[in-house]
């Protein structure tokens, strides 16, 4: 290969590296069984194949491509900036600031166009105002919520959460999806009436 | 919801819960920097990163969404079957029917055309003759061989594994790009003069 594309290789196998790391980071939920607490990779991965299989319900036509992508990078900047819990009222004062400088540092490792590319998809998740990243935002919230409901609501539980609270975030998921935000809210009043969400 | 797209949706949920299992089954590559062995849902999610990175190498042009979830699925029948060591002999007489066996279940899970489609998709990585295949598993031999590079080639040094062997199964990648290929024989040939694969 020429020197170009060697370089250009170079900078994309320093990129796929660097991810690695984000194996490393713990989220709150827990894999189904308890075994432990999944990481951000895993939950990436998983969101990944649920755009997939769950498309034919997003409001909107997406182009899955761009929308699978977006859920494998959404959280890389974790690697640098750390998980912030949903509920984490403090952490999420900070993470924005905390996420964008890690963005800046991670993105820009790739080849200059592939950076722009990428940090362009994350920038488009994070503003959340387009078909890929309201549907990708949904399987955000879905994944989590189908491992905590098959695990009795373990991390709610845990974190004492309210039903107001996880009203505010599961909104979001309205916005990708009618039909699965039907599905939470059915998910949701079981685990209220279980009392593994406080009433709010 | 009618009663139809209810059922549809928790045939849905019911596979996605079922891979959840792919989190624990683990791989003989380690993470970059030693910290412990990675899991096939990790690696997954590092190759289909790795397919939309790394596609302009790609032989012949490829459908993006197709080879991800190509990726990202290829392991899944690992959850019955385990995981196969790319150089373990014995285990891979029997790999084969132990699959074939574990894909007959899970991919039944979903619905009637999901798991027809999703089952063709893994039966093409299986039989490798279309460019997508092709590519995934470019992807498949690429991915650990970086982690492994980074390592100081610790699983090959730990396996006794020699040239010849890496090499055999190397060759996959040749169809997919040949220019990772080029890369590939790079870096072994590096990892062979430090003696951490052997003369063969």
């Amino acid at each position: 290969m020429d020197k170009q594309t060697y370089d250009r290789l170079t900078e994309q196998i320093k990129f796929i590296l660097e991810i690695d790391k984000e194996k490393n980071i713990k989220r709150q939920t827990y894999l189904t069984g308890y075994t432990r607490q999944e990481n951000d990779a895993e939950h990436a991965w998983h969101m990944a194949i649920m755009v997939y299989l769950l498309k034919e319900y997003s409001n909107e036509k997406i182009d899955v491509a761009k929308t699978m992508i977006m859920c494998l990078i959404h959280d890389i900047v974790e690697i640098d900036a750390g998980d912030t819990y949903a509920y984490d009222e403090e952490g999420k004062k900070t993470q924005r600031e905390r996420e964008e400088k890690a963005a800046d540092r991670i993105f820009a490792i790739l080849p200059e166009d592939q950076a722009r590319e990428l940090r362009g998809i994350f920038e488009e998740f994070e503003a959340d105002d387009t078909p890929e990243a309201h549907f990708a935002h949904s399987m955000d919230n879905f994944q989590p919520l189908l491992l905590n409901d098959f695990n009795d609501g373990k991390s709610w539980v845990e974190h004492g959460v309210s039903r107001s609270q996880v009203d505010g975030r599961q909104k979001k998921t309205e916005m990708g999806s009618k039909l699965i935000y039907e599905k939470t809210k059915e998910i949701l009043d079981r685990h209220e009436e279980a009392g593994h969400i406080q009433h709010s």
